[in-house]
């Protein structure tokens, strides 16, 4: 499977999460070619302002393993992490960080806090960025704008 | 009750975290003279590296209120945030964050990613640092001394 499809599958959550009326990002961990915890921003259903896309993924993919770290694995994610989710994708030690949407308003990986690229983060992922970013910009450009009506 | 009873709380919570066998930090959030949320340290136990004592304090809080945002609200953390942790108190509008000990090594709010100083966090709660910090610290200090024998 390449990059691209999990990156479908993190848009696919960002998809339920729009259907559910949350703001659309979605994320998938992936190990070994196989997703092994799925997550989409659920922070109005679940009151909680910590359920980001990432975290509910990360979350997922620890309970599946059975452990809060999740070395050599990687996450897809359709928007730039903000500084919460950059935070807690270096505790789980992820080792490749790929999103879609860059996001110079909250974003925390490339603009802002930066948070990698601080002695104070103990873990620095290897980082991709723009894919699939028309698709992902689009859902979140459409959700804001019926929001707005 | 004052603030020094607050941290008090926190330092409970920190303690239950040490006899769990996990790193002792503490919080509880505060609204209108009250507890309304306790949390600690539980990433072992709960297999999730978000399970920090701020964010397991804030979800209690807000799954006290069901609302996702503690605007009002205060935050007491035996130990400076991680840059997790700061985004968590600035999506759940915390207005008023006091913490114990400073955390130069792992910190994100007077050092590192210093995640409120961005136009990305969208809150600025006001911050009060150093209450109780000997005792958070000397609960650190001797945790990992017995790790390392």
């Amino acid at each position: 499977m390449q990059f691209t499809s999990f990156m479908e599958a993190a848009l696919a959550e960002a998809r339920l999460a729009e259907a559910a009326g949350e703001v659309p990002v979605g994320a998938v961990v992936v190990r070994d070619a196989e997703i092994i915890g799925r997550g989409r921003n659920a922070t109005r259903a679940a009151c909680d302002p910590s359920a980001h896309a990432e975290i509910m993924a990360i979350r997922a993919a620890c309970t599946a393993l059975g452990q809060d770290r999740l070395t050599g694995c990687d996450l897809y994610v359709t928007l730039e992490p903000c500084a919460m989710c950059a935070g807690a994708i270096a505790h789980a030690r992820i080792a490749r960080l790929y999103f879609g949407a860059s996001d110079p308003k909250s974003g925390g990986v490339t603009v802002g806090a930066r948070v990698f690229e601080h002695r104070q983060s103990h873990h620095h992922p290897e980082v991709y960025d723009g894919i699939s970013s028309d698709e992902a910009s689009e859902l979140l450009r459409r959700f804001f704008k019926e929001k707005r009506l």
